[in-house]
């Protein structure tokens, strides 16, 4: 296994309980738009980042003239953590990023893992409320869930990409992960997709966040995010190895 | 080798003699579709998880809104462990699945193990009666099912997939493994060739099994195995490595 | 190097001078078309098979509803060891099959190791007599053969393949080996050129042999073994990785 | 990983600052028209090469009748030493490569990297003036370069290749690394966008340098250029590993 | 590094100075029509060959009924050793093999290695002159040569092909080794040109060689060699790994 290093700034004091939020790019976008919106909107600091040079692709993010490495922690000074990725992950990488964000995880004490994806859905232009659901990978967490009246559970049916992975070695480590599933375009960036997720996650950690802004942006979004997007729809059929990736 | 762990929630005390059946993605199904109709009619236990995300492709099986490996064991607190898979095995892992299994029937003490397969056949669709077989990895267990008058002695010819694997290990650790192999279609799920696989095993080991359900449920099983066939049809070729997977 | 392990069931003692005769899938299948002659017309008993199931594709050979490894290895109680393989190569294994067949050369004490093989000729279909060669690793054994009377020596050329590695292999172990190579279709099995070699064979090692039996079963041979000449016509061309298999 | 050895005829004195100037095949070879021209009109002498027979291709460079390396170091005696490469780097050695250079930087106490290379803009071939950024792995280094006038700093967007791996690696090793970026042609070569790159390295690191003469020569420079410019533009889209190569 | 071996029948006295020629399949046959013609005009003994399983496809070269290893050591018995080539080299194994030429070389106290190849010239149908040149690993060589008036140094462009690594070992060891290079055909084989190199070649060594015969039986050696060159081809772009095989 090829080396993935974290590296640290500083590292941030935790209240509990604590959460990680993760955005990697996937059907819709659905959690990067809603992990950069949290970044932009909380106004989070960026204090650490993936350092692996032997399995990530040869770019770098630049801001402001510095070039840095695409995937970002930032952390809001209290309970959360949100980790960003500005690529889309090469298929062959998502087991050993999974790995280092649960190892990560368990550094800073942290008590839930909370993904945000889409569920593509062939209706999705005509939809005119989007169906949530949550995933986890034990029955407690998606129960209170429920119990908040905050999404449905998920019925039977399969998650593969990025996120099963994490799910995977969360659940035998013993943490917490849920995964907060939004019916969503499969290949278009949905801001609407995001801002429910979005809604759902502030209201169960508990923190205020007005998502009208991204509804108001959701054009602008798309259009800056139409590289990502291109990026990621080349690895989503890689990511399920030629099967479809459906939760069905 | 990558490493293949086993997940056990518990450990059942199973009576002797004990049997262990394999019901994986392959022609027609006839497995799988076999080992899901014994989860559900017999109402089995799950207690245990096959973990290996370096070598499984990253899905995640949902139910009721929890995730958790698609290679799941059950057992019905006797004499009868279940293993079934609720996704097709990638070409490249099932000489490791197969190892697994070998050494999971050693440590449970299990004195038998049954694979569920089908043979296909040209003229299926026209085919009124579907004939069974049984190969076995010794003379002993083939022939005793023969004089049982349960199924005839399979011929003169090959087996290609994830079964032969299991039989290959099974041999060389002197472990009984035999195969029940019915006509069937090849890429269309088989509940009848299922059920008469069923009747065989109930027979064979001994347990009263209706399989009346099964043929009612015909339409609707093949309807819900859709995605799984489609999935199983992509790995069909590879799992013969460019050989028809005939047994002629 | 992937573990590639013989099974014996027993360890035949064998008189001296002794042989391996290899018959593996190749042009015409001249010489599995020969091996299995032998060891159906002589009954030779099988007593050892290869076990690789890193290398080797996932098939089992059944006979009888037993499955076994389908590289076998048979004796006639004296002289004489069969190897016969039941499926093709894979080009990626030869050279590791070559060496586990002389290791185990030297562990019985073999003397003499002989290969089948044919050349396939252009105007095969037209020929009325099929022209035989020797091919040796030391001049003794190839000059004895033309003193006897029994075959031309090879020109100069090439010969490339699964014969090519045991060669190469028995020549750095000090091992005798040599190739009966006949005039022979490329890709339809050819039982007249096999029925040559082991006239030649049978006349060389001096045991008395009716190959009659075998051209009158001529057509039947063709028709049971259309599907391993399937098999190898797909590693024909890899055996000579993308290089014409000619002896020119 | 495989060896990557510098081979040094000796080892040149520098004076402090120091600078590495590293002009590798790039979007319109703006990088190593750069370095080629420094080596020719500073009179720069050579005194190491690369030695990496295992993962580079094939190829020497040769100038009047000798071969050596097409990966070679230069120095001016004073203050500078320049990596050029004659050959277009394959995208599996970028990593190695790039952790060279730092290496070797650091062992020389060199205090500054300095990377040339294009962004290609779609109006390149209307363009009255090329616009020019730079892009760092520090805030103090970009912003001196803008404090001087020199450079405006590069917003937000990605750089993909092989300079990459190069900030990467400086980031991780504390060691300052910039890279100034010219707009230019993709896979034409452009000279025009080298000399304006010149011109900024010359007035950073202060001392004089006419680029006239390269802007004489710009024909007969994308002429004798042409080869190596059709070697890149094969691993120009590998570099980016199927994204597009955009500083968007 | 997979091994390989270098068996040797004995080992024969040198006198010095010595030297290694090296006749490997490249552009135009160049080099292996060469040493092939030494071997037969000058009757030079066989004595060692290159055993690498391994990494060489499974072609034994076969001369009068005898199978050996198709690379081939010679010598005349005083200060020349002959290396020739019977098959084309896959890409994968030029470094291998160049090492261990190499290191044979210094074993063997051998003082200059020189290798024979062609340079491909569009207008060669045409060419009533075939212009030769010199490439070598250090000046003083190649200078020599050049005194002697036995050809030009070659100018500024690049080698590319088997020929490179040994170049590139050679020069890290220590040790003398020039390329004897000759205008040709790119993919028809061209003794004239061979001729060319080896009338350079004795004048250079100082042996007498009518190489008459060679361009007498020009047409006789290019339909013997056809098998090799046709191999040949396929190898050449992958030479260098898709770049123009040029000197340019």
């Amino acid at each position: 296994m090829s080396s993935v290093e974290i590296l640290e700034d500083y590292i941030p004091q935790l209240t509990r309980p604590s959460y990680l939020i993760v955005g990697l790019p996937d059907a819709g976008l659905v959690g990067t738009i809603a992990t950069e919106f949290l970044v932009k909107k909380l106004g989070l600091s960026e204090f650490a980042t993936i350092y692996a040079p032997d399995i990530l692709p040869p770019i770098m993010h630049v801001r402001d003239g510095i070039a840095k490495s695409p995937l970002k922690f930032y952390h809001n000074g209290k309970n959360m953590i949100v980790f960003h990725s500005y690529i889309a992950l090469p298929f062959s990488v998502i087991n050993q990023i999974a790995k280092t964000l649960i190892d990560f995880a368990k550094k800073y004490g942290i008590n839930n893992i909370i993904s945000i994806t889409g569920i593509p859905v062939e209706n999705r232009l005509s939809a005119t409320t989007l169906n949530s659901f949550v995933i986890g990978n034990n029955q407690q967490v998606t129960e209170e869930i429920e119990k908040m009246g905050l999404s449905k559970k998920f019925g039977e049916g399969y998650i593969a990409g990025p996120y099963a992975p994490i799910l995977s070695y969360s659940q035998r480590e013993k943490l917490n992960n849920i995964i907060i599933v939004v019916e969503s375009f499969m290949d278009l960036p949905d801001p609407e997709a995001s801002a429910i997720a979005l809604s759902i996650l502030s209201k169960y950690i508990g923190f205020p966040l007005d998502t009208e802004e991204l509804l108001k942006e959701a054009e602008e979004v798309r259009e800056r995010i139409r590289g990502l997007m291109s990026q990621t729809r080349e690895e989503l059929p890689k990511y399920a190895t030629g099967r479809p990736m459906t939760y069905a």
